[in-house]
């Protein structure tokens, strides 16, 4: 890809957000009516039920998408400058994709409490927090204590991507025929992501196993290195207390989600794993292995989070339809039924999955409206 | 005024601003120039040079309009949700008027060094802060600590407003042919805007005296009542040290300047005023006096802050041209220089100034590229 034409266009407009008027502005009467004195009203409606400014005012369907910076793309801590393209970027998928108005907070602490602290400051014009690359174990953290601010709150590197990862492997199953509760999981990378996906994939549809691993190896008991968040993924799975590196943890394994680094996996260890196993390698850019290797090694159904092989495996597909049904539904707090209904909403958009096509188009608009309805239903 | 028409624009659209995108995303190529993976290239850029934040991003276009909620029109404390409205009705006005993007933040705490921590935060995203109904004193201690973060910061109350009565000053005095040299000062109310203007007159007009009461009267040396905030006004005016109520400060004054509460002046206490004096009755819905009274009074220039009445002295005169040439001078902070400069360029547009035009039309968008230029012009 040529992004030439990217940092021309990111220079000519200027970024890529604008904020406008739903109010027409041609005349004094049109001023009385957006601004003084007719806005005093509204204000003392607000002033007297709180609950009004989600009728009244772009809390009905304005979101923040906060960032530090600490996390971004696979860039790491670029900070929050940096960031601010990317959340723009973010801002504009909510828009297209669901009618979300979203705008970037990016913040220069790095400071969990005082993001925790700025968030809830923030809150009053928001009807929904998106937290977005804030590097673990801070994430989990801050999401965590602002669970009860009155308004939704979900860090969508973990949830957003768990949700369309679950709903990818529903998909798989269908398309090869096969029962999940017989196999055997390995993820990669226990950050953000790969955390949220083990603990849902475990909570949801209960496989044989997950065996979680990190740049170091297979996470087990024996190990010393572990973060208290790494050890909590101890509760989650490796039954057989399992120890030793990914290649160990392949062995006689049916499924395989990579969300660590570009290239650490290999056709000969695909052969180790059981016949014609799951892979999905979404490392970003540089996949933990390139589809035709996969595909060499035996893969039944071959995932990336790429745009240019199929089966893109892109938490667009989830977060417009989440924030949308959110809004909509009014609830204070995104539950795991929703979340699990959202996967499931997903994995039965597409009507015939088949190896080639278990997810829809990241650019469908009526995804999201399929996810939203369902965030709403499970209320 | 019915603003039954407004409850319901209000409820229609959910709110008064959205959100777009200047980047048009139909496929997904355009994806791919908006967001990943060029989206990267932007990020990388910035991360090695932060400034290019302000070529590559938002901050080029951005404000935010910060309250807490506490002084919020004449409605008083009504907290950061009811105060919305307000700033989205202020955001409306920067995009119509100047093509500024501004979003509201509406904070939960009224604590003042949180408020600075939080704007200090979310600076990042920002090319400029507009602080809005801030109560004083605290608007005075947050806009002064915040002056160092790198970007331009404004309470508008104070400032806005000042650059507008002195625009409105200077060509009530070219319009009666007179000079502000011989001439004695009242002004009531010694907040925010009071405050302000107080210390613009004295600074750049160099008027004979000023003199401020507060709603106990005339702001003097004896008074044991008086805050920090306004034992400085002391080194400000009252050069005799008069004392009294504001009856007594207006005997043989030129000039009434109220920001202070609806119909505390009359007729008879005009007369004791010195011929043909300039009365402004700002204040809001309900005028100081009103115009037709001050008139049997004596006035020769009488100006409110209403747009029903002739001479609507109105700081959306100012703010929007004011962060149009901040942003596009690029500057740090703003200074005293650029404030004069301002409200020079205000009265500078209108060509002819008489007794019944000192101001242009507030809806008039070349206002406030006047006044950008003039900011630029001074930096």
């Amino acid at each position: 890809m040529n992004c030439k034409k990217s940092i021309s266009l990111h220079k000519k407009f200027g970024g890529k957000l604008e904020i406008k008027s739903k109010f027409k502005i041609k005349t004094k009467t049109d001023l009385s009516l957006a601004y003084t004195p007719c806005v005093a009203e509204i204000s003392s409606a607000i002033a007297k039920n709180k609950k009004l400014a989600k009728e009244y005012t772009i809390k009905k369907n304005t979101i923040a998408v906060v960032s530090d910076g600490s996390a971004v793309l696979g860039l790491g801590n670029i900070g929050a400058e940096a960031a601010i393209p990317v959340m723009e970027g973010k801002a504009i998928l909510f828009k297209e994709l669901a009618d979300v108005d979203a705008f970037p907070i990016c913040l220069k602490t790095q400071d969990p409490d005082e993001i925790i602290q700025i968030v809830k400051n923030i809150a009053p014009v928001f009807g929904g927090i998106n937290l977005e690359d804030i590097s673990a174990p801070n994430c989990f953290y801050i999401e965590e204590k602002l669970q009860e601010i009155g308004i939704p709150v979900m860090h969508d590197d973990q949830h957003g991507t768990a949700i369309v990862v679950i709903a990818a492997l529903i998909n798989a199953l269908r398309a090869i025929e096969r029962e999940i509760s017989s196999m055997k999981i390995v993820i990669t990378g226990a950050g953000a992501a790969g955390t949220a996906i083990s603990k849902m994939i475990a909570r949801e549809l209960r496989p044989k196993d997950i065996i979680m691993c990190d740049s170091k190896g297979i996470i087990s008991k024996k190990r010393k290195d572990l973060s208290p968040a790494k050890t909590k993924l101890l509760k989650i799975g490796n039954k057989d207390n399992k120890q030793g590196s990914m290649e160990d943890a392949l062995l006689n394994a049916d499924i395989f989600i990579g969300v660590s680094s570009g290239g650490i996996l290999n056709t000969d260890m695909i052969r180790t794993m059981n016949q014609n196993p799951i892979i999905f390698a979404m490392a970003n850019p540089t996949p933990e292995i390139m589809p035709d290797e996969a595909k060499k090694g035996g893969a039944s159904v071959i995932g990336t989070g790429r745009s240019d092989f199929p089966n893109q495996i892109n938490n667009v597909l989830a977060f417009p339809g989440i924030f949308r049904g959110l809004l909509d539904s009014g609830t204070a707090k995104i539950t795991n039924e929703m979340k699990i209904s959202a996967a499931k909403a997903l994995a039965d958009y597409v009507k015939n999955p088949t190896v080639k096509k278990i997810l829809p188009n990241p650019l469908d608009k009526n995804v999201s409206k399929a996810i939203a309805k369902s965030i709403m239903k499970s209320k």
